[in-house]
């Protein structure tokens, strides 16, 4: 029964990666960030916050580019393709859900995929694919980190990933049973029946679901290890006029049975945002 | 325990896309499709040759570009950059494999993704894992229309795909796990733990590991649906100077528990050439 900390984790990270940003500037290489963020979603403010922060923590120089709600999809391409020219940027991200005007798709395929440090150009899932990807995608790249970092074993395991999404579900499911990671994976989702009796067989348990507390006790065999990659926002019921962030698992009912649990918050967030970094490292000693 | 042939599903597809390209025809379009033989692998001969024959079947003109065992890299590649220019050519198909001193994934990702016909483009296959794909890479599309013509339901099923390969098992196991296919897939693989408790949970089993013979009976539970994607030459025993051809599934063996199985040969092949001949017409539609 551990609990696994991300904000741990990915701060030993943040100090690897620290060493890394100081080497590259001793090269006179100013490793730098565009940051993209259309509109005036609260939440997408607050996880382009914490981007710039772990920059300002490693050394990152972070260029933010903050767009009106209004911005025309052709203006944005624009904004991207000068990124894309621009010699001194080394990563592009753009922070997700766009304004539905505008095509996602078209504008995560413009963003060159030398540049695509968040891994989610689908040239670079697709080499992800082939087991040579430029970048692994931050989230799922994170969760192998957290796993590899504490010590559980992931080769040869049964990893069952409850989502199917093209974030996190798709791209983990790949990236664990590739050649050298060797897990067998199992995906299930919305239209899986009898998900129970899959996810008691899990070695370890990804739950990508967006559903508040979905998994409890009754989904998990004993000594699982259960990765929590859900973002919930519900009422709290010590002060109803507010809301607190929960998991996709009923994190107090599953504790007692398993062998390590990563929390919400705390646990994959903190650790997508440190893979950014990584990436981005990686761009810019390339 | 029905034997699926895939030589007369494929020979109905044939029949209707016979018909598209009628209609093509009668709008003056000609559907073609370029097919790039290097060097003289046997195998591939006669890979290229069943092409070039389904071609005349439906009515799609094929242009065969046979090249030297030492073509450079870089020839092949200006081969590719004409025909991605040419307008009159809809699909390219490159035969894999290429000689050792071509790099395959340079000349893969070369090909324009429009005329990528046998979808494997890392940017086509990353469009699948966003469930927007250009082209269904034609093996494991091809599997998809034998299971669904065979009235073989997918939806909320279990599959198990033993292999992790680029062209078969990682794509199927994206395609059937994805929105309006719905199945829950398993992916296992030559690093998996106890790989018959995993196949014994299978509704649909996905033999695709190239080891003759390797499923046999221990390997599945009654009432289960085979797909055999193993082409393996081996000695024939009734004219030892002779080679045969069998699966991954020890067929007789595996046949008297199965609800279905697929024949090596006359299963999963010709069912991919009938998806190329597919993914040609649609080509020149667009």
């Amino acid at each position: 029964m551990e609990k696994i900390s991300g904000t741990q984790i990915s701060n030993t990270i943040i100090e690897e990666l620290k060493i890394e940003a100081d080497n590259l500037k001793a090269k006179n290489i100013l490793p730098t960030l565009a940051v993209i963020l259309v509109g005036n979603d609260p939440a997408s403010a607050i996880y382009v916050n914490n981007k710039k922060k772990a920059c300002q923590k490693v050394g990152i120089i972070s260029l933010e580019k903050t767009l009106p709600e209004q911005i025309s999809e052709n203006k944005l391409l624009n904004i991207i393709d000068e990124l894309n020219n621009d010699q001194s940027v080394h990563g592009i991200l753009c922070q997700l859900p766009l304004p539905p005007h505008i095509n996602e798709k078209k504008i995560i395929e413009r963003i060159d995929p030398k540049k695509d440090v968040d891994g989610i150009n689908p040239i670079n899932i697709g080499r992800l694919c082939y087991g040579s990807p430029l970048y692994y995608p931050c989230t799922p790249f994170g969760i192998v980190q957290l796993l590899k970092r504490s010590n559980i074993e992931i080769s040869g395991k049964h990893v069952v990933i409850v989502g199917r999404g093209p974030t996190i579900g798709r791209p983990l499911s790949i990236i664990l049973s590739s050649k050298g990671f060797d897990s067998t994976v199992t995906v299930c989702h919305s239209k899986s029946t009898s998900i129970q009796t899959i996810t008691k067989t899990a070695d370890i348990l990804v739950a990508a679901i967006g559903k508040a507390k979905f998994i409890t006790k009754d989904f998990i065999k004993e000594g699982v290890v259960i990765v929590d990659v859900g973002i919930n926002r519900i009422p709290d019921e010590n002060s109803p006029s507010k809301s607190k962030v929960v998991g996709d698992v009923d994190f107090e009912d599953v504790f007692p049975k398993v062998r390590a649990i990563t929390p919400v918050p705390g646990g994959v967030g903190p650790m997508t945002v440190a893979m950014l970094m990584h990436n981005t490292i990686l761009a810019a000693k390339q």
